[in-house]
């Protein structure tokens, strides 16, 4: 996509933001895919999505704004919240789900682009909605009359070692590793 | 210092060595520590340190092989591994020394830019030690007729959630809350 086809004036501004949006969201992604990690820059990506850099400077003052936002909504909506009825069922389907989606390499890319560039808003952009989706299961359980973890204490137990693992051994777990942390959460 | 102080021959090599070694390093906790961790590279970092960008290339190739250096570097040989003859003590000792560590800004920062510009090196430089550590406390415990968890079953029950909520949620746990890690680990 060249910046004349982007950037030119259209009958709906909507679109055209729309676009750009997406231009610039899959040259984050792109260039991630690549290995460019390291040399990632506002303007290296408006060159990737054929758009003028103070285009993405209007809407992300700062590349760590721009990753946050990206990761954000790469990692939302991205999973679907199983819902069996029984709490044990769901959370293996969801640990199998959130295992499988770490083990993609360009998953891991854009993980640990968002938490080298972004800090804490990067951490949270990658996994504010698995929390979300956790405290869902968790309270339907409840609401079914079953006694349940509390979301931080199945972060822990669940996010925790499937996170570490990806990140820092740079060696995802397996799915049926990933099952065996939701019969240990739910032992307790 | 100064490019002078640092590159001028000296009469020991070996001496200058390490001391442009100590003064990179430094460069690099100082620039994470003051925010700069979005605009880090070589140059910035020699000229912090006093010395020339060939000086620092030379010796890492990369903005990635320097940081996993200094991660690899800080994080190797910081914490003691106690050796009170007991596994529960040694452990709730040794998690509230990891947990004390990365509730410190400067310890999440250059975590984080190892994570970020290094990839899974990055991420091994900053828990490889760590991994040894546990696996010396778990081995005497098993040297004196213990049952003990494998190291990857404590690392995940350990050190996932405490890198997972450092990184991941920006609000570490406290002290207590790793004590109780250990008690979970060891009651399975």
């Amino acid at each position: 996509m060249t910046a004349e086809q982007v950037d030119a004036p259209r009958a709906r501004p909507g679109g055209r933001s729309a676009r750009v949006r997406a231009a610039v969201h899959r040259a984050v992604i792109e260039l991630l895919a690549e290995g460019h990690d390291g040399a990632l820059s506002v303007p290296v990506v408006a060159t990737r999505a054929g758009v003028h850099a103070t285009t993405v400077y209007r809407r992300w003052p700062t590349l760590a704004e721009l990753l946050a936002d990206v990761a954000s909504s790469r990692f939302s909506g991205d999973i679907v919240v199983p819902d069996s009825g029984d709490l044990h069922d769901d959370l293996e389907r969801w640990v199998t789900d959130v295992a499988t989606d770490l083990a993609d390499p360009d998953v891991l890319a854009l993980t640990r682009a968002a938490i080298g560039a972004a800090g804490p808003e990067g951490g949270d952009a990658c996994v504010a909605d698995r929390h979300l989706q956790l405290t869902a299961m968790l309270t339907r359980e409840a609401e079914r009359g079953g006694t349940v973890p509390t979301t931080e204490q199945a972060a822990d137990a669940l996010l925790g070692p499937l996170y570490y693992r990806a990140v820092f051994i740079g060696r995802p777990g397996d799915t049926g590793w990933a099952r065996g942390l939701v019969s240990r959460l739910l032992a307790d």
